[in-house]
């Protein structure tokens, strides 16, 4: 994390300084929990005063209390503590699949306070439909939000590739949606304006997992998102992956041979039509149109393995390409394949570890998402929370009141 | 490229600071040839008495010297430049191929000043032999250099994977090394201590062309290096692209199919055994043991076509994985793929359409290096020379003199 700034020069600079270091602030209170001011002037390498003084903004703010200095922990003279504020400001974080959705509110610190899922049938997978099924479920998780509250902004998850300039969902191509400003319509079916950000749903599994998961501390690390398609989130030396448009990681076309189904891309042999959603599903016996909770199917499967031992196989031989291309310290493995790694875990490993180079191979371990089935979730209410900590001030001017009632009409 | 820090707080700091802001003005001349005081005083954010403060003391370090003033220049009053000494501080880069090898004398500033080649005889690859080559390498493109200019380091490319902890070389597959400390085995035989950096050709590759060559401006490239082994070079960002250990890249073991070769990492299929030196070779006939000039070769070659059409489809269709796994800007083919696309550049073109996505496909460009066939060599000369662009001041008390007489031994 940045340490805190110098103040230096001019008044506008000052102040430029001083919203910087009340957002980091905010950041540590954020994703620390309850954090000591001790804790606070080492980390942010400020003194006691300045401390107390940026504490003392955030209460002012809504968005920080402090806490009594609790006397067990520990020997040596207890610090006052800080943590977020009772009925502070939250986010609505959007999980969009292919065949289901879940919505949920979060406040600051990260709890997720009220969640509402749906199905979407296939049948109804027009951008303006999902659209309207979305703006429903937002109205049913702010029904119980403190009417006080203020509501930051909207992260949407999107399975498919979305421009980062501007959050157009260029391709969701198991939804069909192509050029899509998926953000807005959800905006339009509320009559609500807020800031919304949309991204990759593997991205936002990879940001979740190393903020509060799987990948705490560490710098490089690869999410897998298996799903209906396969995509990658890719965090390397502690920086999120974006490329030219922000479309990294698209690896479910890496090609596995070159025979088998057709892909959605033109191809066949890519490694999503080999592993993803569609064939774990037939493997099991899952109708197809159960495909969306396939991951509960699988969570209490025990039935025949043997097909999904070649997938196993598919999976780990696929994985040795992101470790021998990005030489990550960790595989998080989301989506689907939480639950068939549970399955077929030794499959995956053996493949993995039969085609990787062994250098690479030293250094890598592979696991489920320590968010379990929430990364996604967790990771676009963490976007959508992100300008608050950049500059709480600015973020919290612009915050919506009255929520609950505004979308209750 | 960093402004320059604010001087702040305490005197220790306060020369950390004018340290750092030597080495990003040096990094400017090294990078930018001759720039005008103003152009330094735009850049850095400092003011004129300062600018002037630092050249004079890069001038003492006999690092850099000020220029006149060239009237002819566009309107407005003209101002003096800085560019590098003469006789200033040199580096040695060392481009190591499967089989042969490139050693030169570059100047800061980037001038390859000397250069001297050698082949790699199959029968002379153990490391302590290349070692012996190179260090007569290194002696015979020191013997030109002025007396009394300082050696600063050596920077080692390396067709393998290599530690980024500590330059040890892990896997040269094609050299048949493992663990191998190559940098000190040719401090040993040129009987001489300087600083060495080793790393992986493509990585150097990726540097060099975005610092001088193809990538100038650009923040997200992948250099692909084709030689005997298939590496990338990835920056992202603007950010070189490591890894947990250095490794990240290694996409010659990228699966094209399930038959094929037997590559040396054990598996079938690997996208090197397709389309690298060897492959290259077979299909234009040029015989194994004169593999190590195919880029002559190629660059002369009236042949017949066929094999090297195939070669170019597998070469595009590989391409496609890296433009849907890393979203770059831009793909620069390095090594035999450079002279290798000036013959069959529409078959690759072709290819990487036909199985990129098109979102990533939009915004890249297809290119051969600026730097031509000395990218990876140019590299090797930055990363040597990088010390002295961090703090000029610590590098230069500790740089060799007089090498031409100590190694003329
Ligand atoms: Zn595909
Ligand atoms: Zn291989």
């Amino acid at each position: 994390m940045t340490p805190a700034r110098p103040a230096t020069g001019t008044g506008t600079n000052h102040e430029a300084v001083r919203r910087h270091n009340l957002g980091t602030l905010l950041r540590h209170v954020h994703l620390g929990g309850e954090v000591s001011r001790a804790h606070l002037t080492t980390r942010m390498q400020l003194n006691r005063s300045t401390i107390g003084g940026l504490v003392t903004e955030l209460e002012g703010l809504g968005l920080a209390r402090q806490t009594q200095p609790s006397p067990s922990r520990g020997a040596g003279r207890p610090s006052a503590g800080v943590t977020t504020a009772h009925d502070g400001p939250f986010v609505i974080a959007v999980d969009l699949g292919v065949d289901r959705v879940v919505v949920a509110r979060v406040a600051l610190g990260g709890a997720v306070e009220q969640r509402a899922r749906a199905a979407i049938p296939s049948s109804a997978r027009e951008a303006w439909q999902v659209g309207s099924t979305v703006a429903d479920l937002v109205r049913e998780v702010v029904s119980g939000a403190p009417p006080a509250a203020p509501l930051v902004g909207m992260g949407v998850s999107v399975p498919g590739l979305v421009r980062r300039s501007d959050g157009l969902v260029r391709l969701a191509p198991n939804l069909e949606w192509h050029d899509v400003s998926f953000g807005s319509i959800v905006l339009a079916a509320l009559g609500l304006d807020v800031p919304v950000t949309t991204a990759n749903d593997a991205d936002l599994g990879a940001l979740a997992e190393q903020r509060r998961g799987a990948g705490l501390g560490i710098d490089d690390l690869v999410y897998i998102s298996g799903n209906v398609g396969v995509g990658a989130g890719v965090i390397l030396g502690g920086h999120p992956l974006r490329g030219a448009a922000g479309y990294v990681g698209e690896v479910g076309h890496l090609r596995l041979g070159t025979e088998g189904r057709a892909c959605h891309c033109g191809n066949v042999g890519c490694w999503e039509t080999e592993v993803g959603g569609l064939a774990i599903a037939e493997a099991v016996g899952c109708p197809a149109q159960q495909v969306a909770s396939l991951d509960g199917f699988l969570d209490t499967y025990t039935g025949p393995l043997e097909g999904l031992r070649e997938i196993g196989e598919q999976l780990g031989g696929g994985l040795a390409s992101l470790v021998n291309v990005f030489n990550p310290e960790r595989l998080v493995l989301g989506g689907y394949f939480r639950p068939l790694f549970a399955l077929v875990g030794d499959e995956v490993r053996r493949a993995l570890a039969a085609r990787a180079l062994p250098a690479p191979m030293e250094s890598v371990s592979l696991t489920t998402p320590g968010l379990g089935a929430d990364s996604v979730l967790v990771g676009a209410a963490e976007v959508a929370l992100e300008p608050l900590l950049v500059d709480p001030v600015a973020t919290m001017a612009q915050a919506v009141r009255d929520v609950p009632a505004r979308l209750a009409g």
